[in-house]
């Protein structure tokens, strides 16, 4: 009996390639799997279905992950308003974490003897992939046939038409990774350190010419409406925004970065709907939460994010940071009033019952009934109590 | 003989009023003192000067402290990349204290038994001014005329009027606070949680429609050029940008942040030249700077930029941090390329000599000659094994 | 109608003066309140109310807040390891928190016009008293007698028999506050930088001299265990460890930190079985935790401690904090092996089924089946690529 | 001609049978280096020498690196009061980035074509040499026959034997490695995680039975004088100290940790002169340093240790903590007091012009001119102003 390989497909060249070499070459059973996080549609799916059932897999799965994504990692790149370097929502690494760890569980369940990946000997995605496999089916064996055979492009695509499989030889000037936080844009001006993509490169035109007035609200930090209209889950809500803000080209943006094996790397992304929400997230935030609940989310958050970036997602360390992140957004509540412009947006303001700067309770340049100036000068003398003994004790040394 | 009393002094109501009072109520010799942080010109500096000497002061001087500013404090948030909740280039806050050290000194050199403040009893400068002096010159009295009565508008303007004093009693719509690192502009809709500036309320007008490119040269972390122009001092390369980027309309934006005394406060602010700088400096960094260096960076400044903004200026840790700072730029050196749009702005890219993106040394995506697909396989096998051996202990209760 | 008072009573000095001065001076009705964190026997408890009733109160009442203590404050101060500059449990710090908590919902129940505590005008206390009245009863008045007449100890002895009660002049040559958490210990030595306390100043006095095994068990982090006897609730299991392990003179030591209000502090602590469970339970995390949980694990509680020392427990970031080490205790299970000696003790090691460096898989200095020389090699590699390439990129300049 | 290795070497069986295979399989000329960081005397290294000539190598060198090493390293843990999970001072993990380095100059400045270290591959200094040489000599191949071969002992001693070698083929019960900074101790005891060292296996045998008074001096964080003779070189001080504290059995523990490639680790260790060291210093600086000042050096000294102990000591971050660090130490300096009693060590005050706990500006427990009970009064109530408004504002939910 032939043993059975998982592969992780996505019906390009590299992945045709694979699907072809692990049965013809190394004589395993294929079952191909695309995990979905939300860059394919209905006929999408079907196509790369058709595809693989053309390369001879014996068996195809989807993997519909989109929510699952949402739920495990999303909330929480939102709740603490992850942007890596300041700049990127992570849109790829998130996802590749959710899609590895899928096809893991999903080797699990079919009792596959190997797992294999399409990816390169020099990016980030190898290292995700291999690590989650290593950690989560530890018996399983991992084939990487295009990070070891070092094939071209030219020698893959004649290896499949020697095996039947016509391939669409040419290549696509941008390569593009899309999913429901952000489509990845990598290509010429990417390559190098100083260049900015081109129009075309974008994957969605700018069509909106005119300012729009948008509403989000969130409900314990998460997006439950769009423009007054409540989703049921969040994933639906974001995908609505998506289709709102994208047209207005918001959103894109040239992240640089560390890649997980020590050497910098560069890549476009568009981000409509992410960069939106995190903006608006983090203004309801500064309203709503205490000065060190702030402080403590962005140092957490900052190292979450990178984490996750690096594969590291099943530390425990991971779920640790989520019951803090969770436990924070109890007051993380309200409207969020924002300006969509051609290119960019503007925070207009936020409506919260848990506004910490009610009106209520002392209004910032205004006196209040809290507390006195006597108050305040008590507080300067004692705020700056050590440091004014520091400076006496230090007099003549300093 | 009368005692001594130094008087920050702006020229405007509040501290025309305190220049009378502190002469004819307490009976002091009243010296007034202004100093000067890149917000006002030589005719302002003269007229503030006339107003001083019309309300009778003993003697008035003016402090032109601005590379003094630079060199103490800007350089740093510069080298942090301060922005506090990731918006506010602490335009204000930043010069509060330098303002408040400078006036300790000179209250130091001309021996005042006191030193006077027109700061209300409901803001942030009240603990900044309150707590330098009581750290720098603890013997001397503080005066605050202005928390202390508790006087309207009007009652000042009466009490002006009746010591032969004519003050033009219309309120601004906006209060401006000038300085060379950023506008603050305060109003109606800053009070509450909602509503944006409108456009005439931002101190400089959008006249600029087309893009433009812009070079900016750093050594070290300091801007030393500007589109290929060489300044001698860091001070005049800002105010070149500014000139240039302001008209953009560039730079504006609301912070909401937390205040010294607890409540959460919001204000406008335009800052085209800083928000340029940081967004660049950051991006040459990104090249230039390993992951563990931005990382540390990162924390470091963060907490900086808040204790300068909470006044704790004078603590020693401050000095800790600006050495540790000052040493992480020995490598960001460079040219960084920018395209200057109507309100925003994009960072293209950046050529240095320090880039750690360098194609010499491998590039993300292509495979390279410093290392091998098996040797990421082994990295990935380490780099995940204590997770790893996590997941097999524990896999009866995960 | 009388306006009503609770008081927080100890049956010193101070709150006795306070008890009569409220009623007398004050004409207000006096509720006495003590709230026990492990300090009092039934025996104390009784005097102390004897002596309120004997003072004239109108009510007496002894909140056992042990329980409360242990399961609101002790129990993240075990998870997080918690030692103040590495040293101090923050025995006082933690019960003050949960005293003056106690003290606010009493007087909220009953309520009180008024609350009144007896700190003088010195120490950290009153911050916590007054901070946490002020957050939690905002409409109750704060009365502190001690702290606004600065009365010496002779003129409340004085008063205090003017109003017909004597009470015992002596001052003790050591002020003790004793609670679960351990014994606070002030004296002559204390109070400057360089000196010991005397072997009589230790609240227990040391009566073992031979070495004694001990075996401590924890269940998520908590002890449940001592030498093999179950008790259903871990304050019952830290008093028997209090029993076994005072008589070593263990845990005796002098904390020197910052106060609240700016200035050092020193103070002598015996607190044998805090000492000796966080120990332990470290040694039990460093074997069941990943690197990164402990890791943050240690940030998260450093700063923990220092804010519920500052009396800022109920900033909602502390329920974050604790949403998060709770979280990180579930694999902290198993038993750790002590040994006990005059002065000192010696953890020996751990077992638990959670021990990351169970043989199974790999042990340190031994090659294994997980990975091989090769793996290490290219992990080598890996992880020093950027350095190596930052090396490489500066070779000229470094 | 035959190429050149420059091997590290230290007379044990494994780098004796590098020294053969290199030069006898590999037909290499081989330059054996042995790196002092403290561990050897003359007479040792002597002998090594010799045992290096007799199995051939062309030449022989010892390089002392014990100032070096302090200058490099020592100075900032001592500064950083650096205890790995605040146990270990990293005796052995400091000392092999030394080595290495010294090993990679060595190299470079004979023109060697390979580098050899006799590494098995299941420790930390596998990965510490191999990311060392390839970051500070990357043209230069490593050599690494222990790892590769996976010989043992016996195949060694008789590959050796045919070779005409002779070597004495028992095995020391416990492994020792000694250095200036500590002597690690491993053995049966701590392959498992619970077992403490017998009395026999610690290097140092406790023949001080006796409480023995020590004086220590300090400058800018630099221990320069022991009991009243100052030493020209701290390293001279160290091992001065050394001298006095080992024989109290002072500073013996077991470490658990975690190792660069995932695994737990187990290590016991004695340093007497390190602990005391520390203690000492960290004492020290309670008393000079400021809060925040405090803090922060903890978090980045904890950093410091954890990528020093994994081999990171050349990234650039490591010299802008430095920079931090010695900074920090301006202020530390003055006399610490401590009892030497047999295997424990109290520090029982300090001495200092920079004691911020100065009894001249206000003492903890004694009211003080620098203010009054009414200023914390006022500071206690805006100390605690966020959070009572947190609390108002979510009244109904919290």
């Amino acid at each position: 009996m032939k043993k059975k390989v998982v592969l992780a497909f996505s019906g390009g060249l590299d992945t045709s390639y694979c699907a072809i070499y692990l049965s013809r070459d190394l004589d395993l059973e294929v079952h191909s799997v695309i995990v979905n996080t939300g860059g394919f549609n209905k006929e999408e799916l079907d196509l790369i279905e058709k595809k693989a059932y053309a390369l001879g897999v014996t068996s195809h799965h989807a993997v519909d992950a989109v929510e699952g994504y949402y739920n495990s990692s999303l909330r929480y790149l939102i709740y603490g308003n992850v942007l890596k370097n300041n700049t990127y929502p992570l849109s790829v690494s998130a996802e590749r974490v959710t899609q590895a760890t899928a096809i893991a569980n999903y080797a699990k369940d079919v009792h596959a003897d190997f797992v294999a990946h399409g990816s390169t000997g020099a990016g980030n995605d190898q290292v995700r992939f291999d690590m989650i496999f290593n950690i989560l089916i530890p018996g399983v064996g991992i084939i990487t046939p295009i990070r070891d055979l070092k094939l071209s492009r030219d020698e893959e695509i004649e290896y499949l038409h020697r095996h039947g499989v016509e391939i669409n030889a040419e290549k696509a000037k941008y390569s593009i990774n899309k999913g429901i936080w952000g489509t990845s844009v990598g290509g010429k001006e990417t390559l190098t350190s100083n260049g900015m993509l081109p129009e075309e490169a974008w994957p969605t035109q700018v069509t909106k010419t005119d300012a729009e007035n948008l509403e989000l609200e969130f409900i314990k930090g998460e997006l439950t409406s769009v423009n007054g209209v409540h989703y049921d889950h969040p994933v639906q809500a974001i995908q609505a925004l998506q289709v709102i803000a994208a047209p207005f080209g918001i959103g894109r943006d040239i992240h640089v970065g560390d890649t997980i094996i020590g050497i910098k790397g560069r890549v476009g992304f568009e981000a409509a709907a992410p960069m939106v929400i995190i903006k608006a997230h983090h203004a309801l935030e500064k309203h709503t939460l205490t000065k060190w609940q702030l402080s403590w989310k962005d140092q957490l958050s900052m190292f979450y994010g990178n984490w996750m970036h690096e594969g590291q997602f099943h530390d425990p360390v991971m779920r640790d940071i989520e019951a803090y992140l969770s436990n924070s957004q109890k007051t993380v509540n309200g409207k969020v009033f924002i300006q969509l412009l051609p290119y960019r947006f503007v925070v207009l303001g936020i409506e919260s019952d848990n506004d910490l700067m009610s009106s209520k309770f002392g209004s910032y340049g205004e006196m209040n009934e809290g507390y006195t100036g006597d108050d305040v000068k008590g507080f300067s003398k004692i705020f700056g109590n050590q440091v004014s003994i520091w400076h006496k004790v230090n007099a003549s040394n300093s």
